[in-house]
């Protein structure tokens, strides 16, 4: 095997794949990237058994051949050499050699042989779909805060992706709260999966200034993102998702309008002292007249309320965890929000006033 | 005790002291930040028994008086008001109100009885001098990444100020490396004293950009540190400091000149092998012709050997810690730098080509 490509490409698509590779210590060869030349064709292919990111390579010159070494060896000896050098790789048995100008090293790997790569996903079985990039970065963003990180639920470490009516949303929930956005409007296909926040996780950080469109397939048990040259393909979470639009609550009593930046203030004033003698909780509580005010439950480090002048038409007051409500305020990126609730019986509910393409709910605090 | 000040200047101020405030359990008032109103001046002070901050703040207006508060909860509190807004302190008893337009907050302190002032430095027998802050910044930066952990050896837990041969030096050493910077000369006074590592970083935090010089004053058992507004005063380190000069090697056999981020890359790519199978060891040889060779010891995870050009007089190798030489060529910023070793019996001094006041020495590793 034998590759020539210049320094910034070859780090660059290290960098990309050798995230992922952190071995187990049963499996050292995880730690490992399969670099794969095959006609003329360049691949480094990392995985961690659940997933893999695959980088296409655009080489100057190469011959067939593939090896696997130290993903992270490689990558910093590579991220080390000089820019602007051009760099040969060539592989020889189990061993590769890097040359670039006057450095020159060779780094132990192994045959490819015991590289557990991923199985390909069916092309033919695929539902594939299209979608900006950027739409894609926020929206996940938006939903995957509400994933959960308890593995004996493993449905709820997942995002979900469903149709329904025609729309496919993502949602999340850890049980505590839940955040649900609509993705894409008017798709044919029927979509019900569950990809792990982790493999969502390591999509966004494949993402790049220049990307404009990422290209999703699933099929019934992997799903595939691809982003330019990268590519990165999951294993689904094999478990039933909870109907999770039975939690949106039908009526609410009260239901007012915010600015964001005021009510992030106020959460963050009074979380202040909530965290540090309150577990968190605090108190959101509308009244006449117009006043919207946030304070701190119990409290020995001294007493805390603010208050924001917005209309009021009912009165009641919600307990709630003051981080999951920060985290929501700011998964909002709009100027004006509109919450609403009904007295601690039912969740808060936070959308953007003008757009509600992004539901965001927070159960109650007992209190 | 009353203050009127803006919320930029207040919360600059609590940034500054709250550092230093993590109470030890059975101390909890070391929290706390003491506010002092004296003749209409302000102070905040902060400590941690071995060293304490104080930080003069100008007001609009103010009332006589003295409190404690939890430095960090009022810190983060004034942080989180908005910028621009007027904020008004009152204290009553153990009580401190905040009020910011329509922001307010009562945080309980403490009685300032308990609070535990450090002594202040006796003007009349102080030795006092002043410097650039940009070459105290330096100069301690350059010293201080020698300096130890180790608290059972305390004198090389801190820097040792002194004059010889009218230079005033900093010099520090964790007994496998030491730095030495001459930092002002022409010195009148003889100093002798250790200044703990960990003061002179708070010293370090509390540079700004606006700052143009520091102030520093020695007597017998405090050291203070005047830098604008901001004080920092410590207790000096009661010990006998090591005559590290006689560490400084008399006659090296090897001397040679080396590109600065040439000799750091090929240190970087040998430390990459060498840290992962060898514990940090590298070895650096001069041979004829004209090679100067970086490569690292026992390596089962490939080869490594990278060279650099430049003129050789005399043959010789040392094996050296990796992490130890690149602490060194980072300190070092000049382009060209001079290296000198005898062949592993004594240590590698290195210093810039071109000016010699700043020594780094490495002892080498047995091999």
């Amino acid at each position: 095997m034998e590759i020539e490509v210049t320094q910034e490409k070859l780090s660059k698509a290290l960098n990309n794949v050798s995230r992922i590779a952190v071995g187990k210590v049963t499996l050292p060869v995880l730690n490992n990237v399969l670099i794969r030349v095959d006609n003329g064709k360049v691949s480094l292919t990392t995985t961690n058994l659940d997933m893999a990111t695959v980088v296409f390579l655009p080489v100057s010159s190469s011959k067939d051949g593939v090896i696997t070494v130290p993903a992270k060896l490689l990558s910093e000896f590579v991220s080390t050499l000089p820019r602007g050098e051009k760099i040969k790789l060539t592989a020889k048995d189990t061993k590769i050699t890097i040359s670039a100008g006057k450095y020159s090293s060779v780094i132990n790997g192994s045959l490819a042989d015991d590289f557990p790569e991923l199985p390909e996903i069916n092309e033919k079985e695929a539902v594939t779909f299209k979608m900006g990039v950027d739409e894609f970065k926020n929206g996940v963003g938006q939903v995957i805060i509400a994933s959960s990180n308890d593995y004996t639920r493993p449905a709820l470490t997942g995002i979900y992706f469903n149709t329904h009516e025609k729309t496919l949303a993502i949602a999340s929930t850890d049980g505590y709260r839940l955040a649900e956005k609509k993705l894409v409007k008017n798709v044919q296909s029927e979509i019900n999966v569950i990809v792990p926040a982790s493999s969502l996780r390591e999509v966004l950080s494949a993402i790049n200034d220049g990307m404009d469109e990422i290209e999703i397939s699933f099929n019934e048990d992997l799903a595939r993102f691809r982003l330019g040259e990268v590519e990165v393909i999951s294993k689904l979470i094999d478990a039933s998702y909870p109907e999770y639009r039975r939690l949106f609550p039908k009526d609410c009593n009260i239901s007012l309008d915010l600015d964001r930046e005021e009510f992030v203030r106020v959460v963050k004033l009074a979380a202040l002292f909530a965290r540090r003698s309150a577990g968190g909780a605090i108190v959101c509580e509308a009244k006449n007249p117009n006043i919207f005010s946030v304070k701190a439950v119990a409290n020995e480090l001294g007493e805390n309320d603010s208050i924001i002048e917005t209309e009021i038409k009912e009165e009641g007051k919600i307990t709630l965890n003051s981080r999951f409500l920060i985290d929501a305020l700011n998964a909002l990126t709009e100027k004006q929000i509109s919450i609403e609730f009904s007295n601690q019986v039912s969740p808060l509910v936070l959308r953007a006033k003008q757009n509600s393409d992004y539901t965001h709910i927070i159960m109650p605090l007992n209190s």
